[in-house]
């Protein structure tokens, strides 16, 4: 919807469509559309520029940072040693600007949409998906994700799955079989992380693809962060792993890896070994919703 | 703004107006003028009832207890052993209802306008303002908090600002005078607390705020926590003190206190000594823009 020089977010998938968010717009930068999707870029006075996908907001210029450093280290700091990782979707090259700063062996990206590619190297430059892509660990695959991670066998030490919402061609990467794929795909001391929408809307959401987790999975679990991109509120990202205990969390380790990494790129501005720890701490109601059957 | 049958939140104050939040209506309440402001409470989807003060959410049936419980039991068990707490605002009762809660010798509670208490009675059961004013510890004052804080030196071991955003009445409770009133008004362990905004549209406030308080105030502290009634988003709370460190936490005795407030008053909903302990870590972007001169 656009209306004068406002953007009002579409509905959430499987929500209720009872809260409506807008942001005032200085300029419409793109409107297109791919084979998959909508895609819009304006430029807005609150977030700065923003990517929109079929109507929902999925990045923003001012406040991607939280969302990407988030998803990405997360796992990374998880995991003791990653060598191998797998980006689903994330063609917009956010979450692998992140993933860029461990020193990895080698990062599968694999996006369905071909246009996200070529948009985001246009119109998105601090993503900086044009020198990511040149660099020599870094291999690229235009498929559907839910189908390309079947090929893979105890292979990734690290999945993130930077999808859009539940709809249209995402549906797949939030369903038991592809769960299924993922547990396959992982090597022994594997972690998969997924964003999982956010706490305010889609609290059902978060509760089923914990739950479909938890049948593959002995450890899963549940981080939060003040994603303002996503509806402005507390948002949900879901870690399993067969071997890493979440609750073990070697706290000195991390703090030094933590170290070097800002030592060679320079200070993150959302996550920290503490935000790490704090953000896997969830208020009571949540838990009561979520972890309850 | 009432669109249809959607209500639609006015610009915060010092805000840029740049972001618009609406909430789709099931059924107008309640609709007056009292003294000092506009009063509203609306039936909404999302949120269930809702009080609006001059166009703006105070709190909501489904979600009040996350800003009560917060502004609450963050200062009452960062002190050791409080008996005398005065609350600023607060006539709707959310934040009443969790002080009784601990085992306190007085109460006071001074709100500017008579007609919050009446309404709140009236269309907000939830809050238990009725019951909670029957309790032998508590005294209520109609004034302006701001004058009936100069009546007390060395007093209060809390003082909980819960106030309206900093505009017409409110304006003196986010002043430089305020705080000094509130520092000598203070025992010598004694902790304030007040509503400091939210992180995304109000961070300019919060560090203004701040900045004031370390005037007077050795300790000062910010806590946050997804208040979703205020924006949606991540809210900041600002604690203040003169000899209690907020980074010495005794954890164990929290616990010991939290533990028997449970088995008195139930379980609470978004506090617990590690949502305490938890909410008090902030993303690096927050302290650059807070805590840098």
């Amino acid at each position: 919807m656009m209306k004068e020089n406002w953007f009002f977010e579409s509905s959430l998938p499987q929500t209720e469509g009872d809260i409506k968010i807008g942001f005032k717009v200085r300029k419409k930068v793109y409107s297109g559309k791919s084979k998959y999707q909508k895609i819009e870029i304006f430029d807005t006075f609150a977030l700065g520029r923003i990517l929109v996908l079929d109507g929902i907001i999925q990045l923003s210029q001012n406040y991607e940072f939280i969302y990407h450093e988030m998803i990405s280290h997360l796992p990374l700091f998880y995991h003791p040693n990653p060598q191998k990782v797998l980006i689903v979707g994330g063609g917009d090259g956010g979450v692998l600007r992140e993933v860029l700063k461990h020193p990895l062996k080698e990062i599968f990206l694999v996006e369905i949409d071909p246009k996200i590619i070529e948009i985001s190297k246009k119109y998105l430059p601090f993503l900086k998906l044009k020198s990511s892509l040149k660099e020599k660990n870094v291999k690229i695959f235009f498929d559907d994700g839910a189908n390309f991670i079947k090929k893979f066998k105890s292979f990734f030490d690290v999945i993130i799955c930077d999808s859009t919402d539940p709809s249209g061609s995402s549906r797949v990467l939030f369903a038991e079989n592809f769960y299924k794929d993922v547990f396959d795909a992982l090597s022994k001391n594997g972690v998969f992380i997924t964003q999982s929408g956010n706490f305010l809307q889609q609290i059902f959401e978060i509760k089923n693809n914990y739950k479909k987790l938890k049948k593959f999975f002995l450890f899963v679990k549940i981080h939060r962060a003040a994603v303002f991109d996503y509806q402005l509120t507390d948002f949900s990202f879901i870690l399993a792993s067969k071997r890493i205990d979440f609750e073990k969390f070697n706290f000195k380790k991390i703090k030094k890896r933590f170290k070097n990494l800002e030592r060679s790129f320079g200070k993150l501005k959302y996550y920290s070994p503490e935000i790490h720890f704090s953000s896997g701490i969830l208020p009571q109601f949540y838990k009561d919703k979520i972890l309850n059957p």
